[in-house]
């Protein structure tokens, strides 16, 4: 990608975020770096190219945040811990992406939908295996293993509604919260008590 | 309020809720009813006095639906367990609204965002008072209140983003599971087996 369609991504995000995906136009976000309409054409041919290219960034991103805090070879509740506080944190470092690529799915076209939710599902997945690794070595006493995935996953998307608050405003002290939170909402008979906390 | 106004809130509410707030406009609002454009005027001087009347009246309804919820004399598991059951319903039961009150709220004028911002402090204040009272009493164990009757809300606001889903498209199914949840997220030490589904 040139550095020309970055600055345009980037710019993007910004419009869609603070204006909404429906009100924001092209001219808009051309308007923001000073360029004439016409020079976002050449890189994306129209709006929804470019939610598109930011969608499939933005999960790809959050994904990959989350594989990278899944440590091999530890406990279920370890993992559990360090993917939901990467989670977390992702939502809140990275909060006007956030908005963007969670809540304008619907104005996607069916093909890029569709591709969009294929990376939200892996992303679901790691939080769904962890938990089912947990409840299979009995370290874990989740209810409702689909119900408590997406109750884990709410709670990261919806860091992006409304962080940074009065009480919080640091990435990592809610993150730390959250990951306590899971660990209770998947009935952990052991706390991660070793678990540093991240830098 | 008149019979015509009531038509023009609910109708602004469907528009505002598959359009966005920003990209909406009162003509799109009385077209979806075959009025004319200056129809809106006489009872809402502004597209914002309309999203005011709609989230005075959502966020009133919420408050309404969680206090109706927790019943007097119980203890707090069983008051959680219902309030959160009522909140989780209320967003899905009403999820257009539930989406525009809960999203747009940036878009108030400050000193209706204000009052908004009041009538939610006291939504949240229900889940953390039946929190606190459970703590105070050794009923739950919970870590971090503030944290906690932040993702109860979260939950629940999050739901009228997704709401219907493929697994979940019943209020009553997902409200049951989401009020076990929450007894695990305050370390409630004795489960409300006692209370009755709701119907």
């Amino acid at each position: 990608m040139s550095k020309a369609a970055a600055r345009i991504r980037t710019a993007a995000i910004s419009v869609f975020a603070v204006k909404g995906y429906a009100a924001a136009s092209t001219r808009d976000i051309a308007a923001s770096l000073s360029l004439s309409p016409g020079a976002v054409y050449p890189h994306y041919k129209s709006k929804e190219s470019l939610l598109f290219a930011i969608s499939l960034e933005g999960h790809t991103s959050a994904l990959a945040a989350v594989k990278q805090a899944d440590p091999a070879g530890e406990s279920p509740s370890v993992r559990l811990t360090s993917t939901v506080r990467a989670y977390v944190k992702w939502h809140a470092q990275n909060r006007d992406l956030a908005r963007v690529v969670q809540y304008e799915l619907r104005s996607l076209a069916p093909d890029h939908f569709e591709a969009i939710a294929a990376l939200r599902r892996s992303t679901s997945r790691v939080f769904e295996q962890i938990i089912t690794d947990g409840n299979t070595s009995n370290e874990f006493n989740t209810i409702d293993i689909g119900a408590t995935t997406l109750a884990i996953t709410s709670l990261g998307i919806d860091v992006s509604r409304w962080f940074p608050s009065q009480t919080y405003s640091d990435p990592d002290t809610l993150a730390h919260a959250y990951g306590e939170l899971s660990q209770r909402m998947v009935g952990a008979r052991r706390r991660p008590d070793s678990l540093p906390d991240p830098t």
